[in-house]
């Protein structure tokens, strides 16, 4: 019998324990639960969701295994997903998920993010060059107006993006939607395209729901931690709106910092919110105080721009320690469709954060690019 | 000024970094962004969102700093909580948040569990010693049918309660209210007061209301993958529904297992599902093959069972290598107020899961337990 399947990869350290074994007791433990015990016709029965042990690789301290799980398993809820290639697994020590294989078939379940590189560019009205991003800072504490002010210096100097901290947090969605309407007068007042990437709280009851007011009060953009709230919502937020969404990593490091469990970086902030529908997806830089290995951020780049069936590629965002000075560097490291997150950087100018945020805006007009 | 708040502690490796410094930069980074370049007006605004440093301990290889945040920062907003006291430095290599301390004010601002130990024992009409719970296995594939009949088998041999494997998924929610029609029929049958933790999964958009309409065809209990869905959902869940709901560790892994990052285990495990408003949790057992340390499962059933303002103490499900023989093991460990998961171990009795389930009731009722 074929069936349609995704191939988890794991990596195992290995302490002396039979990999082999370990391998069949994951893909019968986290399919049908058991096999030896079962009856003719219950093999039958069950065998569409067994998982199959497709490879076994052993390096010098690690193993690398490799497991098909049917897709009827989990189709396109996210969060079976999860628990089926790494549900009671991760609890085992030293196994980490280090990728998920997705199929054709397992793609079509999805429809992926809804605007991507291309989208966003048309929304910009930009064919080229990389986009460039500033963020409040401060932000919790201040006022519509002063949110609002701020937006304005940025969106007339030419910055293409302003987010909010993704630690603003309201306590009552009015502000939310206060603050949006100062910064949606202010991009009026600038005359400017600029795309306001505003802040989702709230419970996971009503947060869909507040991201429909949002986009039915002209918000332009979505930021969303959804590693904090949650991979499936970003998938439900992805069906409830139209408008972009911008992953933010808040929280994913708690599922990717360690090399002998957990996910690897280029999964849980590359592939998976992609396939969920992020258009954007911020990560942490190689430049600054607390870099990342530049071989991970490419590998985590590679995911969210990578030519993927109907799943369109998307805005890879490197981010912390980003100075105007290195913004040759950065399109150098990553190419043309990337977004230069100035973040708190223009705030910091000595002549304010027009200036600031000119600065960076300079340094990329005097790019030449070559395309590709 | 006093602000309400709570108190995260985390703990640093050591590798020659100024401990100081990177706790500054957290109260300070993770809360109002930036201090220095504020004015003296804007510093005045801000100053209720800002966190501030409360100790640092150095120990040979680590540090701990303990660091209070404004209340305000987050409310009761679990997906805003965890952005603010681990988003960004989740990220940071080598720090690991090892718990929250939560205060009076911020336990006020959630209900807790429903149930807790005593109202899950009045349902059952049990008073004491320990509960006993087995799981189906296997799950995926088979009929309402057949599932309904293995419910009878353990209802009619005295088992309190029945869970669903938590891989159990429905392509298709009418199959889910079948198997729910199925096994309440069994209980009916087997005129027993057992409950069964019905597996819920779906889009984060449709699983309330899945919820909802499982107790409102009668089911008794819910069985949620908290970790892989996302812990904001499961508050939602308990103010969605009045019955029991049972939180499954599956993915949890991810998060626990590494001693340099993510969080600990009676963070994960503990303290937070039971704030959101879990009846129980399961989580490893110290017994059998994948065993955990004794002392890390003792501090996560603490967690779970201590007193705790209004939150009600809740059901420690220690679980997987749990054979009838250490029934009394298991309550020297953890106390009476436990669920025995006898899990898969009673389908594999050699005549047959009434047998296995009768076998661990029998160690139940040969047990005289000291009252506390």
């Amino acid at each position: 019998m074929t069936k349609d399947t995704i191939i988890a990869v794991y990596t195992i350290k290995n302490t002396g324990q039979d990999i082999k074994k370990l391998a069949q007791n994951i893909a019968i433990g986290q399919t049908v639960g058991t096999w030896n015990d079962l009856s003719n016709n219950i093999r039958l029965q069950v065998a569409k969701h067994l998982a199959d042990v497709i490879s076994i690789e052993d390096h010098e301290y690690t193993s690398t295994i490799k497991i098909a799980f049917p897709i009827e398993n989990f189709c396109d809820d996210l969060g079976a997903l999860l628990t089926s290639v790494y549900g009671k697994i991760s609890l085992i020590p030293k196994i980490k998920l280090e990728d998920i294989e997705f199929s054709e078939s397992y793609l079509k379940l999805f429809k992926g993010p809804k605007h991507g590189i291309q989208g966003i560019r048309e929304i910009l009205s930009k064919n080229e060059k990389p986009l460039v991003m500033s963020i409040f800072k401060p932000c919790l504490g201040l006022t519509p107006g002063e949110l609002g002010n701020m937006f304005f210096s940025q969106a007339e100097s030419g910055i293409d993006l302003v987010k909010d901290d993704e630690i603003l947090y309201d306590k009552d969605f009015s502000a939310t939607l206060k603050r949006l309407e100062a910064c949606l007068e202010a991009k009026e007042k600038a005359k400017a395209k600029t795309i306001y990437a505003i802040n989702l709280t709230g419970q996971a009851s009503e947060i869909l729901n507040r991201a429909c007011e949002l986009e039915k009060n002209g918000a332009n953009c979505i930021l969303f931690n959804y590693v904090s709230y949650g991979l499936p919502l970003l998938l439900s937020l992805r069906q409830a709106v139209s408008i972009p969404i911008m992953a933010h990593p808040a929280f994913s490091g708690a599922l990717c910092m360690s090399s002998t469990s957990g996910l690897s970086e280029e999964l849980i902030l590359g592939k998976l919110p992609r396939l969920a529908g992020a258009d954007f997806v911020l990560f942490p830089s190689p430049y600054g105080s607390f870099s990342w290995d530049k071989g991970v951020t490419k590998g985590i780049h590679k995911e969210l721009t990578k030519p993927q069936e109907h799943i369109k590629p998307i805005w890879s965002v490197p981010s912390a320690g980003v100075k105007a000075s290195m913004v040759k560097e950065i399109v150098l490291d990553f190419g043309e469709d990337i977004v230069i997150n100035a973040g708190t950087a223009v705030w910091e100018h000595k002549d304010g954060a027009s200036a600031g945020a000119k600065e960076f805006i300079k340094e990329l007009e005097s790019l030449s690019l070559v395309k590709s």
